[in-house]
């Protein structure tokens, strides 16, 4: 069972630099106050360098952006399950699109993760894809188009019909897994249009990162949250 | 100009769950100590998760183990060179034989990695291929054939003519460039014998990570290079 | 629907020296005559160099050994789909567990390769992963525990449960999807064990291309498969 | 030493559906008339599945795209050197920037090639790393800044100073070898620039094989390497 509260908003930093380093603190900071305020659960995935400070210095949950596949030992550069969860992390995103994984090791990773008491959120790209991962029973699964990342055309606007199957398909092939959706959500419309749909969230990253004021996006992102 | 002493010893952490986390910080205190009592330098690798820590509570040259070739943007589970270096660590390991890098993305990394002031540490497993990283750029060579890492079996002693062939065509194809060498490095008379091939230091892991006295192993090895 | 008889023997060429160039054909034709002979359908799996004349010159099927998840273009180096229907293979294996593929591109892989009549033969090294695969409908997938490629120890002896699991998610995930087992497999027991275990048939390689008599071995494996 | 003429001309077919299957074939003759009608050398690099069809028939020297780094073995889906030399091809081409390699598997597909006795044609996007390819001694490099590919605008007119510190870097590091340049080359003119600066010829793709005569550009091409 997932232990962040859902819905929720997850805020992938990626590397923008608008969240890196002191400003990936700052941002995380606006995240916990729009959590602290509306009662939603906002939570972070910023890059590895950052993920032990938002941890000791925010209350926020904190996920990392990727897992290696690998143990404990002799691996350069890679990042390990043992290591996110010390640095106190809830759990991890896996397989994003801009992190693709074999379908081997979506397999391991989730294990690794799940292992160590860890969420794993499995990221994946169509509904066919959103059944083949809901396979190695992730926590979430989070479907994002990605030819509609950063574009601002929300996913749950522009194509509904992805979105609903990917939540029928899940609900089929592993019922109880939750799914988020993301790619292009900017706003509290398209965030409420994700619930409708049957999503429990929405993965989101530059309708925020970018934004020019992010704390009112989010505040409107999460008062739609209630509203529904 | 490498902006750390040298000769050098570099400490690769790896995924080792001896230096993970709170093990991270106490064996990167461990180097510090020893660095303080020889005077000889003595960087650390720890995982990207514990970079920050490493850097804002000791005095030890802190190195990320990796890269990624990207510039800041919508990249998600990669380490932005920004990132490392706003987290406070002075260079970056590069194409270890353990994370190994498209030739094409070799050039790309020393290029991000020197363009933000940080240290280009590259590996490279053979002669040839320290050739072919010198033509890059970096500040420093590493060579480590990847067939003695983590044997014992030191480099230094087993394979000379690696290391002096390594030295050779570093000097020939990029004059300046330190070379350093690893694999089996685990005791002084390794180190000794390192530095006698021509290297500036070594590179190593196990040797330290996994000893039963890591503070003695390192305190050995810094002896042998003020001896040398 | 597959366009090969059931139960079937897919012989995987792999890139061993006794399966390439002459010696290609020449096992492919000892393959065709224990089909010939038997009536049991013997398929083979020649790398990409050897796929036009075994297709020419004999009747066996023929399938590729791997696809890559391109369009026609600017891609060198790849395998184009079309290529491979135009040589004559009647399908290809994807997601061989020496070939792996990012979960996203088995997807594209397979749509690829039934977009032009051929036939998918997804491999999975578990049977979490064959639920994965069976996501995308592939038209056969098969079962192979890495650890057992090679060995000799049959999956259908060592493993059955394994087996059995495998056939069992693939009918539930996506009915009407026949499985293979391999790994290990290399006498008529072997085989008979596996279609006990409710496969349709076996994908081999070292089994039959590294016998001392290849042709005996198939001939057995075809018989079993007749007295089952 | 190259065993075909130079100065040279590779039309690489890459996954083009003009240049597949029998279309291959027809291209292939078409260089073949070139080549016989001037007299200069004109090789091709077709996908695999046509390799051996074009030797058997045609008398142009023919290249494979690409060659892992793999000994014969348990390798399913690579492509063997063995297989590339058995099917009749003189050469590969290695590290195309649509097939990177890492660094270190360049050192080792340039060791498997030539052990064959076929020739490693290294391909490089910037001068710096033609400089770095070059120390693992292939017979050809070939310079090509993957932003012109397919382009039309050529490197040899749009960037000069690229090709010739290529041209200049390779003969510092490993004098002997012969650089080739790509990208945008699709006139006469366009090759003789390219020999002006040193280069031993070109290596191109949409230039020739997109053409609506691919002869004519072929000829024009060939005749303006005899008039330089």
């Amino acid at each position: 069972m997932p232990k962040i509260g859902l819905p929720a908003i997850i805020v992938n930093f990626k590397t923008y630099l608008e969240a890196t380093g002191s400003r990936a603190y700052k941002l995380a900071k606006t995240c916990e106050e729009v959590a602290v305020k509306t009662g939603v659960t906002v939570a972070v995935a910023p890059q590895f360098t950052d993920l032990a400070r938002v941890v000791n210095e925010l209350s926020v949950p904190v996920f990392s952006q990727h897992v290696d596949p690998v143990q404990p030992g002799s691996h350069t550069g890679h990042v390990l399950a043992e290591a996110v969860k010390e640095a106190g992390a809830v759990g991890s995103l896996l397989n994003h699109s801009e992190r693709r994984l074999p379908l081997k090791d979506v397999g391991a990773c989730v294990g690794r993760v799940k292992q160590l008491g860890l969420l794993a959120v499995t990221c994946a790209d169509t509904p066919q894809a959103c059944k083949a991962v809901a396979a190695f029973s992730p926590d979430i699964v989070a479907i994002e188009p990605p030819e509609l990342i950063g574009t601002g055309i929300p996913v749950s606007k522009a194509r509904p019909e992805v979105v609903t199957e990917a939540v029928q398909v899940v609900a089929e092939a592993n019922p109880g897994i939750p799914v988020l959706c993301g790619a292009g959500i900017s706003s509290g419309d398209d965030v409420r249009a994700a619930l409708k749909l049957g999503t429990m969230g929405v993965l989101l990253a530059s309708g925020v990162v970018k934004a020019k004021d992010p704390s009112s996006v989010l505040l409107e992102m999460a008062n739609s949250m209630l509203g529904s």
